[in-house]
């Protein structure tokens, strides 16, 4: 088996001291949220480029449950980092722009204050005496640190897993220190499942004999077998399935050869057994359970409600970014946060990135280029030099079901059909047009959502806030009456779910405008009576077989629909874009496009 | 939390004996597939209902990993068994006609030879010394059981899980004894991810410090702790994520009193702790080894030809069924052994049944309503005693998308256009009537496809074979010319992916019939010339936004789409159904449907 294949986000970590770490010590006590108390706290960090004069460029970097405070390497003879990949000179996260802090947990074993530390009162490692620690608890021991570093407020907090549950925590209790919160691969609260994982990686490590109530530091033998079958089921939790079987399948019998007193009888025994061997070179078992535990206690809220009670609290930018393949924390409660967020007019962009790499893929490689791409993209815009100003650039983009020409005689129409300073929903908004002109023209509170992940990131690095989402769900996730505009351009002839979409669009907006080719413009009548399906005449990439379009209706058909539900029609514009003109009469024959503007009965 | 929320499928075993078993004992030894040799095999089963005179209404159930020869109750006072759902008077599997024989695998603990058995040359227990044994091995043991029984061939051989696995085996290693084989929550072989977890299972009871490399009988203690371990992971495996949330969410925070020195904080974790404690009582951890490893070297093959080449040797009847939440074998595994089998044209019908329950599925009431009925539908077509004997009943059933009469004249024409005696493909076959009306009339190798649950049951009731898929996916699992006709029905006109189907259809079919509506019938071009979407005058249930009508074509087009592809067009028929006649002249304005049969240029 190739050695690569033996790589994995941290399988080249050393348990060597940490070359450019610092560390502090806090001597005032810290009271912890589940009770107990530690008389002191000693936090171990790293930093990487400038503090700028005004204090604002400061990004708080949160590890996982595995990771310490080396984040990326700070020069080429240094030991590599956990997310070398995001962090250093010119990267997503560019250490000559931004000053960027990395601290060790509290319960971590890598530094910081954990139950391999000296209990002052004792003498001896706190070992399983340690208390019960809090996601709350290590934000608190960050907070210190932060502190005593003098940043005023954060420019971002980032974190993945368990270390965007520390986002989360510091965006809700520490909301005038965060002004961009980044959240990756995370959730609100573990799934039944996840937890049910960290539960058997706790009975391995406390059921071995070796663990004797933790106090193992001074014994000859330490839990290592518990914490390597620990280590060995999150490893699996960490992949995708898919990713499993590129990995494995091919030498599925060949096992890599290796001295270990783990199974290594197929190729996915040996990665496993190689991995979990080296992790407990490294980490202490103490820590696994404290660690494990504080994740699994972690909630922000059960219910919609209690979630929204607390990101209420947050005043911050947000960035949420889930993997398509990554089971561990399933997108949908990314999705959960996301619609919380949304529901709150919280400023938000997500984006669930398609990726085959699972839980693992926010520390890889792979899909560096969307979700690298957003991270850069949404941290220039709050710093305020983003690379893409957006505006006139792409603002006449295409949608693929569009039949008009270059200029867009309906997209003017629609963007003068919009109030100054309402607050606008534009479903599939691309890469942003319509809302960067609103933009320009002073309008705030203005929200895309788009399925397509490339037009996501390009409404990102303008710093436009989009909602990842497919329409044909409808909009769960918005509050009625939220927004003054809802628009849906040229989108209508392609939905699947028609009346579920238009019935969302009239709650969540207090007026909808609505456009759509009109399939009884007599150019497309005559394409008929003369025995052939009608194409638009602007539209010849596409024929029946091969359209979007999925339904043909008429302006009189829209008409008599919006009738048999009391929906009101406040205006209809016809036009023919051909012509580059408005219809005034005959519309339903001479006009192969309208525009309604809509609202509930 | 509720008792019932502990109930998992054999969380009721006892590991008392089993009243109503018998055991026979084998002198002969056995060599097995991997090297080494069992002098003699005892085997410990249960039989149910009377084998007739005729011999042939045997059934061999094969169970999984954690099961027995007690698959169901023999009467009310006796013990439940792991399949009570399904094996009894008057069930799916009704003991009232079958005669249904279970036996514990070689390799168990509950009575057949195994790792708690004594090695005759030593005569202390095999434990770790017991050799590996195979899927083939368990499967060479059950056939000497099953001509000590004097039954000459199976009507069936069922099971799920390794239970499928042994159904496998049977039906490639003895075609001439199998009838039929009904495989359920099964697979080829083991995924990756499957794979690792049964080593995490293993390695925690290997290296449990009680486990003496497998010499505890005598010890006063056994690798409990490791067997929980592996159990706890097993459970997590068995259940949805989905089952898990509902199962454990509402009380996360409340685990139930118990007595247990596992973890007991959280209400999943006590769950853990209940299941596998019981667990522990009744099986042994030499065993659980042993028979997850056969289940990890199983492999009918790891490429679609040497799966081909395996299951080409089989001469049943074939049923397989996987569940839509099961990930431990995911739907996608029984659809690789499906297509192999429609590739060789062995006679299957397959149905990924909609199920929250996970791979547990199969041993669950929840879905047992549609799984239930294939296996009952199945079996008593396969002993000649459907309870639907289909042709004239549903013969005349309705598409979704179809818009004629009862009477359908298109239905007649299309059945009159396929020769006796042609292999036929029926897609989106609904609940067969076509397929039944061309068996009527003597035609064998008929095939149906379709999508929904209810319509494939129907199918297997008739003792059709039916595989469920949807179309838009195209036909990756059909050979070139597999079949003299392949029919599209009334269904082109829903098809998104058009260039796509009509190509696999022309790949798959020597000829294809395909019938759609005409759009350019001058009663829908008058609608639109009035100004209003066309709808057909029989089809008043669907209006342009709710049809399920994507594609809006003429026969013009179609005629244009096969010349521009080099589709020969072999016949063309064309049909005013409304008249209930054919149509001769200007076909594309006076005929609302046609009827093309096409074959590859």
């Amino acid at each position: 088996m190739a050695d690569d294949l033996f790589h994995s986000s941290d399988s080249h970590r050393s348990a060597r001291p940490l070359a450019h770490a610092r560390q502090v010590t806090f001597a005032e006590p810290l009271t912890l949220e589940l009770g107990g108390l530690l008389p002191a706290v000693t936090v171990v960090y790293e930093t990487y480029g400038q503090l700028n004069p005004a204090g604002d460029n400061a990004i708080l970097i949160c590890h996982a449950l595995s990771g310490d405070s080396h984040v990326a390497r700070h020069d080429a003879e240094d030991d590599p980092g956990w997310w070398d990949t995001v962090v250093g000179p010119g990267l997503a996260i560019d250490t000559n722009q931004y000053f960027v802090l990395c601290a060790n947990v509290l319960g971590g074993c890598r530094g910081t204050t954990g139950p391999n530390s000296l209990d002052p009162a004792t003498g001896r490692h706190w070992g399983a005496d340690f208390p019960t620690v809090t996601i709350g608890d290590m934000v608190e021991v960050q907070r210190r640190l932060v502190d005593h570093l003098g940043i005023p407020s954060l420019l971002a907090v980032v974190g993945g897993s368990m270390g965007g549950h520390q986002v989360l925590t510091w965006a809700t209790r520490h909301p005038e220190r965060v002004r961009g919160a980044i959240a990756l691969a995370t959730s609100a609260r573990l799934t039944s499942q996840a937890l049910a994982f960290d539960v058997v990686g706790r009975n391995a490590i406390r059921r071995d004999p070796h663990f004797r109530e933790g106090q193992y530091y001074e014994a000859d033998q330490a839990p290592s077998v518990g914490l390597a079958l620990a280590r060995m089921l999150g490893h699996i939790t960490y992949l995708s399935p898919q990713a499993m079987n590129e990995k494995f399948e091919a030498d599925r019998l060949q096992p890599r050869e290796l001295t270990t007193l783990f199974e290594n009888h197929f190729s996915v025994g040996s990665y496993l057994a190689h991995q979990s061997d080296k992790f407990v070179e490294r980490f202490d078992a103490n820590s696994y359970v404290t660690l494990s535990m504080a994740m699994d206690l972690f909630d922000l809220g059960s219910t919609p409600a209690a979630l929204a009670g607390n990101l209420a609290r947050s005043r911050c930018h947000w960035l949420v970014i889930s993997y398509s393949s990554d089971w561990l924390f399933p997108p949908a409660q990314a999705r959960e946060l996301v619609d919380a967020l949304v529901a709150l007019d919280k400023p938000v962009s997500y984006c669930n990135v398609t990726s085959d790499c699972g839980h693992d893929a926010f520390l890889l490689p792979d899909d560096l280029e969307i979700y690298g791409g957003l991270l850069a993209g949404f941290l220039a815009n709050l710093q305020g030099t983003p690379a893409i100003k957006g505006g006139g650039a792409g603002a006449h983009h295409h949608h693929p079901t569009s039949i008009f020409h270059p200029r867009r005689i309906d997209y003017d129409r629609i963007f003068s059909l919009i109030p100054p300073g309402a607050r606008v929903l534009d479903l599939g908004c691309g890469r942003g047009g319509l809302l960067a002109s609103l933009r320009q023209r002073g309008g705030k509170q203005l929200l895309g959502f788009e399925l397509d992940e490339q037009a996501i990131l390009g409404c990102v690095q303008q710093g436009l806030q989009v909602v990842h989402g497919d329409l044909d769900q409808g909009l769960p996730a918005f509050a009625d009456d939220q927004f003054d505009v809802v628009v849906l351009s040229q989108t209508l002839q392609a939905v699947r779910n028609v009346e579920l979409v238009l019935a969302d669009l009239l709650r969540v907006g207090r007026r909808c405008i609505v456009s759509f080719p009109n399939f009884a413009y007599y150019k497309l009548v005559e394409m008929l009576q003369q025995g052939r399906a009608p194409e638009s005449p602007h539209l010849l990439r596409f024929k029946w077989y091969n359209t979007p379009n999925l339904r043909f209706l008429t302006i009189a058909d829209f008409e008599a629909f919006c009738a048999e539900r009391d929906i009101r029609i406040h205006q209809r514009i016809a036009l023919n874009t051909e012509e580059n003109k408005e219809v005034h009469t005959d519309a339903n024959h001479l006009a192969d496009l309208a525009i309604f503007v809509l609202a509930a009965g």
